[in-house]
């Protein structure tokens, strides 16, 4: 749809049988970042692909956990962009698929049309392989891409990215000369619409533990028999005291002393965002799709989206102690677990947080309460006047598409190694077509065009097109 | 030891070979009432126990669960006596063994003696088998028991005892004749000392239960995003608040209005019988036994006892909610679980409990927080003055042992439904001998005396004599 890339987009239409082999192969190699499986191999895969696009650099780092892939394509442009990639994917165990989840098969989805079901399909190796056909359509046509590129990729996303920032600080210098970050995927839902996140939430990923042994009360080692509660003090009543006091009666204001103390307002962009939000945003369609019959406060919609972006949050993932099957044990046990995230927003610091945790909790009686820091991702924002959301709007707004565009997203991602100092990058998320179901069975990447939703041709076109109008811009 | 009785110990020295087989039998023919492997051929097994004993009726009970097995020895005597019988064992799986835990060899164990290891050897088939070797040695050369004997079985004492009742309704006619319910165990620990418990606290065993769908507020049907913790409440801090509830801040003491009403102060011969255990209890042995380092409140020798017999508690024996493994789930969990047992003292009432708490958690706002409960018992209480736990005191006393004697267990069994009404029959359990590892790998009994410890000769010839004793009586 832009002018003068014609022979790019027959490129892709005479090349697409090819196009969707290399989509199968990249998901066909397992690479399931939980136990390990295929993330050698897939690493590896991945570079080759770098590579054979004509990246000068193209390499392998070494990290504590999973290697991360990096390269580094000189097109001797003006322009050059960073480009994360996430190559691992989530396990299957214990999961029923239509089709085997690492065979990529291309089925018949009833309501949906012809996708790719595969683990990994939508999220993210699908989207990322169309990317590459794309930019491999380019040079093939024009002999190089218009931009310089930056690959920065991990197989860990799906474990929290622990040792993302090695990946990152292996590529410190490239960085500094960067201009933006272009992230690609599979954006549109199933009515073909479109959102677009300009930012994350921060988020610290931790636990507490209360233990018999710490505590110097209860039971040290083991669970005991429960008819030492007479006499014995329990760890778990322990636990539940101190999550107790961490929040308001209603779980939802967090009471720990000087969390809200450094949270920003919405500046008057993030206001005038949410404004068009409320436009579009139908509170009874988010309840539905999360089995959420009243809202927290009963908040009305405007005050809704104003929570969601900009509140942070003190969340409960799990708790565990004793024994929770069929049935019952007589036990007092010795330790107790609870697993929390937190969800830091703007101006909110991760490494004040947890300080301040440690001080609540120590006034209170609970200095054995053992605090411990799982991960953590600081937050990040992009203007959305920024060039390079401009020019991925734009390219929306060629293809007929609205999209409707949060400040922020509720949710936590490790862009902050980008967005934050020292590289302070401008970073937008770009792409048509759909898939869904995304760490459950069945995951899907639609391949043929149906109703408004595109087709793998047009996914690979709309990648172009916005590559060269950032580069225009 | 009793004058007379010589030649039924000879009959049991030249069995012993024959004996210790038919311990094995009993034990090589597993019981497991977690998954019911076993259970029916081993209600078969005990039933033709009793039939070639000589009991005129001995029959499979059926139940709602697994089978109670009960018969009726007739012996024409004046005295009736009841005895229990668990013949269920634990599960095995998951753990080492030195020797298979259903071939139930003899092994010799390094600082106990030679014992024989089996699933249930000491809890309770061994010792059972060995008081049933007792039963027909007494039979072989004096023709007939001292006393008429109704044996009383269930297969389901490891998960609570559920169906208990049924068994023993189905001898109702016959429990309103009995005099007293004779116990038989091994009851040494490795010095050889004895303990006596003269009856048992009552427990309910329940589960609190939060889910978003009784709540109306929360995810309904599955655990969703934690990004939507901003706007959407969590059934896991519901729970942890109703929980915190429930109990003064350490944990120790129950909030529940009117929990403690129906408690009974210790009588007299309760506070006697504290002051005979104060000589002899030590705390220190104790807390080194459960690995415990400071006793609730700090509480002295003359307290702790006072509070382990005749304090009721509640105790969270397990939660669980969401994730709880390695790593983090980003997840709003949609319900959150946590169980309980509920100790019950003199006095109170069963009944009455969980109105109480459904009353307590209704004045909180915690209405929707659902309680189930798993099992219950009430509590029992037989006065050492009774004939027949002065019967088995003297026996012991001729072995030259003088018993721990405690007012009650800390624990739980379901012996009121014979000593409570309608039956109202004085308990006492009886028995020499040593095994251990309950519960555990390698458990044990002990079969050839060692130290102060009885061999199995030895145990059966206590048998005989704690059974002639109360004839006599």
């Amino acid at each position: 749809m832009t002018c003068g890339l014609e022979p790019v987009y027959r490129h892709i239409d005479e090349n697409l049988g090819v196009h969707l082999a290399k989509i199968q192969q990249f998901l066909r190699q397992p690479s399931i970042s939980d136990d390990g499986t295929g993330i050698h191999d897939c690493a590896e895969l991945l570079r080759s692909y770098y590579e054979s696009l004509g990246a000068q650099e193209a390499s392998i780092v070494r990290t504590d956990g999973h290697p991360g892939v990096v390269a580094w394509y000189d097109a001797g442009a003006s322009k050059t962009i960073v480009n994360y990639c996430m190559y691992d994917v989530m396990p299957v165990e214990g999961e029923q698929w239509i089709s085997p989840p690492f065979e990529a098969n291309v089925v018949n989805l009833e309501g949906v049309g012809r996708a790719i079901v595969a683990r990994g399909a939508i999220n993210s190796k699908g989207p990322y392989r169309a990317w590459l056909n794309a930019l491999e359509s380019i040079i093939a046509v024009n002999g190089k891409l218009p931009v310089n590129v930056l690959f920065v990729a991990e197989g860990e996303e799906e474990l929290g990215s622990p040792n993302f920032s090695q990946v990152v600080d292996s590529v410190s210098d490239r960085l500094k000369d960067a201009d933006a970050v272009l992230n690609c995927g599979a954006s549109q839902d199933l009515s073909g619409n479109v959102e677009m996140f300009l930012g994350n939430k921060g988020v610290i990923d931790f636990e507490l533990r209360a233990s018999g042994k710490r505590w110097g009360r209860g039971p040290a080692e083991y669970s005991i028999h429960s008819s030492n509660k007479a006499i014995v003090d329990s760890p778990v009543w322990h636990l539940v005291k101190a999550l107790s006091s961490l929040t308001s009666d209603d779980g939802n204001r967090v009471a720990v002393e000087g969390f809200y103390d450094d949270v920003a307002p919405p500046s008057e962009e993030d206001l005038e965002l949410v404004s068009r939000l409320e436009a579009e945003f139908e509170p009874a369609m988010w309840a539905k799709k999360y089995g959420v019959s009243r809202w927290m406060n009963d908040m009305p919609k405007r005050e809704l989206l104003e929570n969601y972006l900009f509140s942070p949050t003190l969340n409960i993932t799990g708790i565990g102690a004793g024994y929770t099957g069929p049935g019952c044990k007589t036990i007092l046990p010795h330790e107790a677990l609870a697993k929390f995230d937190m969800r830091l927003v703007r101006d909110m610091k991760s490494a004040d947080m947890l300080p301040k945790l440690r001080k609540h909790l120590d006034a209170r009686g609970f200095s054995d309460v053992e605090i411990r820091q799982l991960s953590g991702y600081e937050w990040s924002r992009t203007s959305h006047k920024s060039e390079v959301v401009q020019a991925v709007l734009s390219v929306y707004h060629d293809y007929g598409i609205k999209p409707l565009i949060w400040p922020t997203s509720g949710g936590s991602a490790p862009m902050y190694l980008f967005t934050r100092e020292p590289y302070m990058l401008p970073l937008a998320s770009a792409g048509i077509g759909h898939g869904a179901r995304a760490h459950a069975p069945n995951e899907y990447y639609v391949v043929e065009s149906i109703g408004k939703i595109a087709g793998l041709a047009e996914c690979e076109k709309f990648f172009v097109d916005v590559l060269y109008r950032f580069a225009s811009s």
